[in-house]
């Protein structure tokens, strides 16, 4: 099957070559940017020899005419009106952007921009594999999720659905690397200012939010708006989530692992921990995992919860790419067999 | 004045070295460790032909004759029976481990091995500078604070003071910096395995939690056990502490902010940033300050407190000579105006 | 094919089971270690529920009874006592360790402990696969190049084999990340003392410096001794060599690299780079490529040479899973197909 | 005496502040930039609530009026325009960029831009105090020497001065952390492309290039161009340079350590490491030290030279100090006793 990929550029878009180059069952057909006619390797000297393409403009027709799937890893604000522009041209689209996430008024409020058409944001099947897999098998257009709303709604549907928790009180701190920010240049991604650095941004305003709550009362209407808070690590790749919820009656750990191993049994990247083994982020670097580990305090009546991914894989290029697996009707996990890097 | 440092070789003794070096009124008298005869600028080469000492062996008698103040840079565990060696001995003691932090009881649960003696533990002071002026003045034994403690108490005063939170609903998720854990070597802190990750650990069971508890119920009475978590960051220096909390009625953010600045208007190392702006740690390193950001949330009624904070400086050996000074009778910030080192 | 792995805990022996996990056609039999029955995720949790097997004790019969070729991940001193071990067993080896890569007397005054069993060290195969091709493929023991003597050998054989520089003065002046010293604890790769640092190690006295000689002096006989300065960066992985050879007469940039390219065209990991572009070693994280820029000074006759390679993969386990294909008969590149991990 | 400072929007002009914010002579009259009236900590946070002041215009007639010194922490190409703007002002000037220290004809060669009136060229005092003590004192506009050039030289000076090294073949490896580039952004010192990373550039390139052999060729004229390479390492702040050298006869390391300890015995910033010790660059970290160690390897007879600095310090802001210091009749050492920040 032919794949072609809009945003190039980026490190999503960097990503999806480093996975559909290895994959048995995408070819890449064509990459795309704003830049025409350079090679990728003038962008990535690290596909110098790997990958001999060169970055092409943006034409819907060709690209429905040559490609079975388009993955826009292009921006929030960009991403909507590319995914209006192959409608109706039979190919399927995966958006690893915001725009077809949230319904409009959300979207105004939180993104500060814009939404895109309604009507295509409404037929977008949000896909979140371990959770949407027949509306995904049969979706036309994609929404990848967001990366922050990956590791914390795996980490909280368990005990969300299941309805062990206070629904009004659900804190989520979320850090990230800084390669979640995009390629696009900026003071407090510069080197010199994330490194040794901590830095807490969009404090009870990160854009993600509102896709988090939106799935999460899916699972139980009766959850309440929650916090979640944002920080830039210094680290390249890398989500954890520690997320704190009130347990409604007295759990033991082991119960609410037993919880999750039963949900997430026949998930190939949900991988739970044993009791006391909490994950850190670098156990999945390059992988398309996400590790979970809980602990039950008696103390407090509450349940810490430690989700990790990588940003770039299950985060957005890998999650991609399980979703293209599966509206392809291929195996789930084809091309996605990465072990972590580690050290 | 005289002082001596025992404990040298870690990385709490070491800054003692640079801070005190450049004080305007202690003189470094003698500097010692279980390794003897050792100039310090092997074990710390930054150090040569700037400290032309070496360590010396342990004799409290005569530490005693020849020092004013003896600081105990020592794990905790050894700082305990230090300390009692110079019980009696007309020298001022300043521990900067946890022995001397929390009761008996208190301390064997959560430091798993056995107590300093008891009435040592009530005598000693436990002085967090903005809050004990007082009793730091005139105490013989001072207990110098925990790192998270300093960060997290500093950051929650206000409110749990002036009851403006549910007391039963604190939420604190703290971050810290490699040298926090000292400079024993183990395989989380070296830097194959820490670099390019994010670890938690100790979760709901970290030492600091009895010492945090046990200070906000002085300020609170009817404050509940918190949630204290604690992960290891990629950086060498930094603590930030986010902290979350219930808003008992609605609060705005330049209200919450109008209250740390009264409280805290003339403390000389508290640092409250104006509405939207956040500390991040970089912005502290090097020096003994604690910079605290805000953000009262409409959506959901609670309240987010950042604290920032060098580990090593106001979290252990400037706030230990920040204590010295108070003791001493001199200014509170002699010889601690580090700018902080950006970047 | 079955193969064995022996010092599987160190990260020599674990990026072999991250390569071998996930090649087409190698199986993993088994994994030692002197650590016994513990579960190959307790010492790597980034393998939990990827590979559930756990370390076993080392018995050189049953490990040659089962499997086909055997790695020795293990320390220079310890491994050339296992190489002997499997002697007439049947099994192919590959030594990653220095122990079979020099003379016995080179071995002495370099590594400053006991040589390997001489007739051992001069039957093994010194395995840098784009020279030695066809010595590897019937190789029954195989000593696998060193990490520095991988990248500085490749980026020095054209000039020195085609006689193009001064045989008496080379300068390598070469750069490491920090897995290149083992997964043992030291101080100077612990974090703090690591991160923000760069640190000159073992300098004129790297036991490297034989190993690279040797092989330069069997392409050329009339080298000199070089200066060989071992660095090491606050990073995880990768290694670079900057070189500097006298010319013997006037070259350009562009006639080198013409030499380069026509030197190293067929062979599938090196990358040579085109004029005014020079390699940086995160371009090659995690693959087996091996990456040259070079450039020709006209103002001072000299060669600046710049080589850059992942010292776990091409550096070790990437290397020593191309020579067991050759070994077997396989592609070169089976399962070595990785593409650079990016940002 | 009052001092002011254009261009505080860089690295060397914060660092200035920091400096002479606890500096005991001078006092920061005022704070120039092209962004005017936006208050330091805008710009630098870390600076909240110690220094009040904001950035003004550049009004050359007012500085003079106000200020005994001017710091030029601008742009090369920027500098040379406005240190004419203060001719004849009775004002001191010390310049950071480079475009006092080369003569036109080279300037434009490797700075690619038009060099500055060369009369002011010439009447610049290149200051490297350890070896320009007397023409600082009585300067009236100074040219503070580069980063790289301060490291290199200081630890060539010995044996180029002493004749004891082979003309003709002096390499300098430098590595810089990305401080070194400035505070403007770009692609190469963003955190995900720096992090985890080695980059070499302007390989043979480097515009320090003839600052380093101008001084070098006065010391020794029989001196021929020399070879120079930078990279770019993942470290904030820092520089080594490691230099290869060939002895014209037989020295030991002790031989060269006795003239490098006799040459610098009277100076207060450089630090003669004993034998068998090498600084690493987290020693001098904050601080304005130069750290050098030497080995004479007997195999080669080629001499290996270490040396360190922080390039914020010792490589601009520091040593612009420093000769400020010598300019105003201080001792040369005032504000500037910072022990190094370690680790």
């Amino acid at each position: 099957m032919n794949v072609s990929i809009i945003g190039t550029t980026g490190y999503g878009g960097a990503e999806l070559l480093r996975i559909l180059k290895q994959h048995p069952e995408f070819k890449i057909k064509s990459i795309h940017s704003t830049k025409e006619d350079v090679p990728i390797w003038n962008e990535y000297p690290h596909l110098y020899g790997i990958l001999d393409k060169s970055l092409k403009g943006i034409d819907a027709d060709q690209i429905a005419d040559q490609s079975d799937i388009v993955f826009l890893a292009t921006p929030s604000g960009i991403s909507g009106e590319l995914a209006e522009s192959f409608s109706g041209k039979n190919i399927k689209v995966i958006d690893l952007s915001g725009d077809l996430r949230i319904p409009a008024e959300n979207y105004l409020e939180w993104y500060k921009h814009a939404p895109a058409n309604e009507a295509l944001v409404e037929k977008a099947v949000y896909g979140l594999p371990e959770w949407h897999h027949n509306e995904i098998a049969s979706a036309e257009i994609l929404s990848n999720p967001g990366c922050y709303p990956t590791a914390a709604l795996l980490s909280l549907a368990p005990v969300v659905k299941e309805n062990l928790i206070n629904p009004d009180c659900i804190v989520v701190d979320a850090k990230s690397g800084v390669s979640g920010a995009g390629r696009a240049l900026s003071r407090t991604t510069s080197y010199a200012e994330a490194n040794e650095n901590l830095r807490v941004y969009k404090v009870n305003q990160h854009q993600h939010t509102p896709e988090i709550e939106q799935q999460l009362m899916k699972w139980n209407s009766a959850l309440k708006p929650i916090t979640f808070t944002t920080h830039l690590l210094p680290i390249t790749r890398g989500i954890m989530t520690t997320s704190y919820v009130q347990l409604t009656k007295e759990y033991t750990t082991s119960q609410i692992l037993e919880l999750y191993n039963s949900v997430y049994e026949k998930q190939p990247f949900i991988r739970i921990r044993p009791e006391n083994s909490f994950p850190s982020v670098k156990e999945v670097a390059g992988s398309n995992f996400c590790d979970i580990g809980v602990h039950a305090d008696s103390r407090t009546g509450r349940l810490t919860i430690v989700s990790v991914i990588d940003n770039l894989m299950k985060g957005a290029a890998g999650q991609a790419v399980q979703n293209a697996n599966i509206m392809s009707g291929f195996d789930e996990t084809a091309g996605l067999g990465f072990v972590p890097l580690y050290p």
